[in-house]
């Protein structure tokens, strides 16, 4: 991996738009790994390429938006909370729960998708908070996740959260517990993502940030309906051989090597598995967002692998993720003083 | 990585129902490679997992469906082509266009999506014709293949030819060609997929049905309105970083190393680039589904990263491949001699 580019921060500073950051790096436009940067200062959402500031227009081709057709600082300026998750009918229902949980004008009434024209991500506003879909696994969040970002940064939006919502299985806890992450893992339980970029494979951290988990499960205790964790999460390239599931269309491993390899996530502290939390750790924290993933577990894969839990008993799980972070940005924006 | 069980074609015949396969290894619990092993003489779908034969209900929970909730052969058992692709929206088009394009009854009138009761896919029927999205990547399409290849081995169908329809990036190709792929490479331009199965990584073939690329390429002789060619298909697990794009929140390359490598894949006989491709054809081999990737590129990447034409101009664009597999279709059926 070269790295002719010194200081790390180039990228950063190339795009600080207050300044206060210091300045860029004559050389950075060679290939150097962009991890271990700290963030800006000024809580702007940071992109990390210097190509952008020489494109006239910026098409948000999967997100059906642009700047020259959308006035973006309009229609996101003013957005604090950004909240991520697989489905678009679960994040529909997220926008519509927090306009309720808000007190919002159109609480009850139906929300407009604002990616409507493209059915490849939906997108749904309830006053400071956005609720996106972002399909399932890490490339379908990644193309999400870049365009996310540059909207963020071209609306000029300061101090996001952003949170992951989501659905996943569990090891070692009970169906319908909550899992607050404090590490995405690979498969072979190592804290890194890995993108491959040309020709190299660049190793990124997977850091989340460890104050908004803390907080998230303060938030929890008033909660007691069910149980809330803080735990590793292991993320992976696919449903069934890759998290050791005997119900796929393909398996050529006994059930003893799956029990041995999941106790052996246990025992690194993992808690539950889903497909998307190394490059959203990844990517948000490369760009300055603080970033938390938040996932209910389905079942607890130590005890089988099928989804068997009614519909009704599903949907009660995934209002749950959804009832904390409406409790912690109630409690962010004060609303519980008002 | 263990190669305990020999001969390899030891879960196929495990799994034949007509028993005109050889007889099962009895050591098929081990990990081994599933990879070139002949298809089933019977036609029949596949599935590579003697775990299933053990499980008294299979609950397809993605596409919310299953062996004791639905009758799966009723159901299904006549389908003979399944053509997948991203989009949700094109996908329920495609099935439109087939029933108009078979002359069937309820042509011209809005599809039920059988997938309803998930939002995670999309289902629709025409006829012998199965039209399903599968959301964006590796890791989503293989969960919906998965799936797929179990309703079909649960539903007995036989014969079944699947296509993927999608969309591309071009390289060195006029936008708006259509490449029907000879073969699936990964980014380092290698015919291969590598799965990660509990500890080991798996390398698969990507091989496609060289006579059906064929058959397809002579259809599209008799549809002058656009290009036509066959190549290679590059598929990677990112849009941005991944395919060399200079547009990204994050990249750390610069326009002239984003062009050696896009004209080296040029020169490995790579023509355009998409992200399924290479799971899309090691599923579909291993399970012994004659499969083919027809795409269409809305760009061509040798001269920019965005996605800058028009809705009605890329609208246009996606109907080719499905134009150009309904003429394959009709053909296959004998419509054109009705």
């Amino acid at each position: 991996m070269p790295r002719l580019c010194v200081p790390l921060w180039s990228f950063q500073a190339a795009l600080c738009p207050t300044s206060t950051c210091p300045p860029p790096c004559r050389h950075c436009l060679v290939p150097q790994p962009i991890s271990s940067l700290s963030p800006c200062r000024t809580g702007l959402v940071l992109v990390r390429n210097p190509h952008l500031d020489l494109m006239e227009e910026d098409i948000l081709y999967h997100l059906d938006l642009g700047t020259k057709t959308h006035n973006l600082p309009a229609m996101f300026g003013d957005i604090k909370f950004v909240c991520v998750g697989g489905s678009p009918n679960r994040m529909r229902a997220f926008a519509q729960f927090m306009r309720r949980e808000l007190g919002l004008a159109g609480a009850g009434e139906d929300v407009a998708d604002i990616c409507a024209g493209s059915d490849r991500y939906a997108m749904y506003r309830a006053g400071p908070v956005l609720s996106i879909s972002h399909g399932m696994g890490i490339p379908s969040i990644s193309i999400m996740l870049h365009e996310l970002i540059k909207l963020l940064h071209h609306a000029k939006c300061r101090d996001v959260t952003i949170i992951r919502i989501g659905t996943s299985g569990g090891l070692g806890i009970e169906a319908g517990s909550v899992v607050i992450t404090d590490m995405a893992v690979d498969s072979s339980f190592r804290p890194r993502f890995e993108q491959v970029v040309l020709d190299d494979v660049v190793v990124r951290s997977t850091e989340l940030d460890k104050d908004l988990a803390e907080e998230l499960l303060t938030c929890s205790r008033d909660i007691p309906d069910f149980p809330t964790l803080i735990g590793h999460t292991m993320c992976t390239y696919d449903f069934y051989e890759g998290q050791g599931r005997l119900d796929g269309a393909l398996c050529s491993f006994s059930s003893e090597k799956k029990l041995d390899y999941l106790r052996r996530a246990y025992e690194a502290g993992v808690r539950n598995i889903e497909m998307e939390s190394t490059a959203f750790a990844a990517l948000c924290g490369l760009c300055g967002l603080k970033a938390a993933v938040v996932c209910v577990a389905l079942l607890d894969r130590l005890q089988g692998d099928q989804i068997r839990a009614s519909h009704e008993v599903l949907w009660e799980y995934q209002q749950r993720p959804q009832r904390l972070i409406a409790a912690f940005i109630r409690k962010r924006l004060g609303c519980d003083q008002c």
